[in-house]
This record gives C-alpha cells, sequence and structure tokens, in this order.
C-alpha cells in the first residue's frame, strides 16, 4: 500500500528513530512454542474470583505468555501467578476516558502487580483526526508504563476502523512510544484478520510486537495470524489452541 | 416473589429507612410528557466530536431528560447543552475497575459537568456473593456522588443476571444509598424487558428510580416498560420514541 509511505512521510516523528532500536531487543519474535505466543485472557465482566484463579492455573501449567484481566482483578491473578507475566487492560473496551484516569488506571494496575498494560485507543478521537490528542493520548500511558518497568500494547479496534485509520494509528503509537500494536478488545463488532495483522505489521515493521486478538480460538487460525506478522495472541480459547 | 421479602428481611439494612424519605420527594415519577423520561445516549466508542454535539443539538430542541455521554466527552457535551442536564457513565461498560478509579472517574465526570452518573455494578462480585465489596464499591461512587450535588444510578446488566441477583443487586444498591437502579448498558447480551423493569420495582418500591436502557427503541416499548415501572429511559433512538 502506497498509503504507508505517505502517511509515514507525513506523521512519523524522528523521536520514534532515537528509541527504536532498543524497542527491537525488548520484544522480539521469539519462541517456536506456540504458548508462549498467548496472553491467556479472561475479560468477561461476569468472571467469578473462582474463574479467575482457574486461568492463572491454566497459565503457570501450560506455561502461557502472560494472563490477561480487567484492572479489579489484578491483586487477585498476581497472587496466584508465581511464574507467569500479568497483564491487565485499562480504558477497556471502549478507550473513552480521560487521559488522566486511564493513567491512574494503568498505574494502579502496575503497583497491583501488571507488567503489560493495554489499552484502548480512542476511536472517536482517531476518526475526528484530532491526531494530536490521540498521540499524547497514548504518550501518556506509555510513559507512566515504562516508568513503571511495563510495556504498552494500544488496541486499535480494528473492525471499527478504515485502512487509513489503521494505518494512523500504527503511525501514532510509534510516535507516542508503545511497545506493541493490538487488533481487537473482543467486544467490538470483529477480532483479528490476517489481513488487518498484515498490514499492522507492514506499518511498524520490526520496531513494535503486533498483537491479534478477538476471535482467534483455534491452533490453524493462531498459526495463519503469526505468520501474517503477529508475535503475540490474545485468546480466551488457549488450551483447545496449543491441543490440550 | 416471595424471595424478595425473603432477600430483604435478610439484607436489606435499616440505615435506608432514615434516608429513605429524602430520596422519594428527590427522584419521583414526575412527567407526562414522554421526552422527560429519556436520557438521550451516545456511548458507541467511535462516535466523533461532531455526532456528540448533534445529539446535544437534539437533546436541546425536544427537551430530553439529559443527554447521556462517555467521560471523555463531558466537557464536549455539556458546553453544548445550556438548559438540558448531562449524565455520564463510569466503569463503563464491564464494571471492573477498581473502586478508586471509579470514584475518581465520577469526580472528574462531576467536576466537567455531570449531575448523574451511571455505573456499573461489579458482576463478577456479585455472583462470587462478595455482597459487602459489592454493596461498598456502590457506596464509594454514592457518597463522592451525593457531596458534588450529583445522583448516582446503578446499571445492573440484568441479562447476565438470575432473578435472585437481580434482587440482591437492587438491595444492595439500596443500601448503600443509590438513587436509581438501571437494567443494562446495551454492551451485553441484551437489553431491558418488561419482566426485569417489574421486578426492579417491586424490589426498590417508590424509594429508588428504576431506569430502562438497551433495546428501547420505538414508543410502544417505551410506554411498556413506564408502565411495568421505570420512571427514566436511556435511549439512542430517543427522537423516534417521541415520535418525531
Amino acid at each position: 500500500m502506497s498509503n504507508i509511505t505517505e502517511l509515514k512521510e507525513k506523521y512519523l516523528k524522528p523521536i520514534f528513530a532515537e528509541t527504536n532500536a532498543k524497542r527491537v531487543k525488548q520484544w522480539p519474535v521469539n519462541s517456536d512454542n506456540l504458548a508462549q505466543y498467548i496472553d491467556h485472557t479472561i475479560l468477561k465482566p461476569d468472571a467469578t474470583d473462582e474463574e479467575i484463579i482457574k486461568v492463572c492455573n491454566e497459565a503457570e501449567e501450560y506455561k502461557f505468555r502472560s494472563v490477561c484481566v480487567n484492572p479489579v482483578n489484578a491483586k487477585l491473578a498476581k497472587s496466584n501467578l508465581p511464574t507467569v507475566d500479568l497483564c491487565c487492560v485499562v480504558g477497556f473496551p471502549l478507550g473513552q476516558n480521560s487521559t488522566k484516569i486511564t493513567v491512574a488506571e494503568a498505574k494502579q494496575a502496575i503497583d497491583d502487580g501488571a507488567v503489560e498494560i493495554d489499552m484502548v485507543i480512542n476511536v472517536g478521537w482517531l476518526k475526528s483526526k484530532k491526531y494530536d490528542e490521540v498521540e499524547a493520548d497514548i504518550a501518556a500511558v506509555a510513559d507512566v508504563c515504562h516508568q513503571n518497568g511495563a510495556i504498552l500494547k494500544v488496541i486499535l479496534e480494528t473492525c471499527l476502523l478504515t485502512d487509513e485509520e489503521k494505518i494512523m494509528a500504527c503511525i501514532l503509537s510509534m510516535n507516542a512510544n508503545a511497545d506493541f500494536v493490538k487488533t481487537s478488545t473482543g467486544f467490538s463488532s470483529g477480532g483479528a484478520t490476517v489481513e488487518d495483522v498484515k498490514l499492522m505489521r507492514e506499518v511498524v515493521g520490526e520496531n513494535l510486537g503486533v498483537k491479534a486478538s478477538g476471535g482467534v480460538r483455534d491452533s490453524e487460525k493462531a498459526i495463519a495470524v503469526i505468520n501474517a506478522g503477529a508475535n503475540r495472541i490474545g485468546a480466551s480459547s488457549s488450551i483447545k489452541i496449543i491441543g490440550k
């Protein structure tokens, strides 16, 4: 897509190149073990304590990359994850909070044990072409993450976006110093597609991670999105995906 | 349902009776004008500034009861609502934030102009029978609302609950000094039903308001939920409902 080159020339900032090398080292595609690609995820609002603990136990047993929970469950999950990383969503799933609140949410999640934060981009602002606001919102959350030893993934909610908006969302995430772009919340009208993962990888190159989430429910789809460029998968059907 | 009496006897606290009379006066069913029942609502994550302003203008023109928006749009909406009240959702739509963050969200929404706050109950805690935690979570948000001149509605997300859980959610909302119980976020598997509104009104009596939201899209359904006991409706099809 020639669009990518044009939009990058117009919007990608020099600051990105400066911090670039560090991130390449930090987050490579690094495993031939499918489980190590997967953030084992439980985000439904009616999840009981028992279900959260079960997901943590599964992650420990099968050595998933992380467990991904809502902020209110961060502490409970952390206390049941002796070895596996904790990932926590913020501003989820609408991305319609003020920056100040999203930053406070991220800080508390990190205090509660999260080392990975998945935030939702402000889709309304993106569609209103308020690019500076979108970038500043992500940058503020990226800052609080990096200052406290966590990484940031930015959920684009690709099912709501045009291709140009997807490209812009990737560029703004790069400018804002995010560590990953991620396709979907799993709570909107669609999930990860091979085409979207391919496009996102094309835009971010080797510089950011790409997480495919939403609708990845078997090994076939998991391998398809990895081949398309994903180096992380968000799933609740993780055990089925690894064939256990 | 005899269950209601039993659960009220077991769980409804004396504190409720003390503050009861004040609330009855404050929030009666008070209008024969359908528009005055309606919180004109725009909560989709991809709403542009232009769409938010349009909804505000419609609310001013047709004299809806309030405009209901996501926190990030509170200021923009307020500046376009010279006479109509502003309502803002918090912890939305999953209700899976820590109490501290939800309280901070509510405070900021009020600072930005909201006089009504719609929070989501922690469904996971309700299903885990952590009743004290559910009540304390609501009470903390009710306190910050009341101390700053706003009222609190508690969204139960009825489509995820058993009848006993719906009754308990109403009782805990009463104990926590909330002003309204509300059926749905509109982002889960179902919206307001006549049966749920009837049940909720039966539990709260004349003491709290009942807001029906999600799937109320025409005047027929609006009148049905009002007849079942609702004194407020949340809708995005508000103009169609009032037949304009």
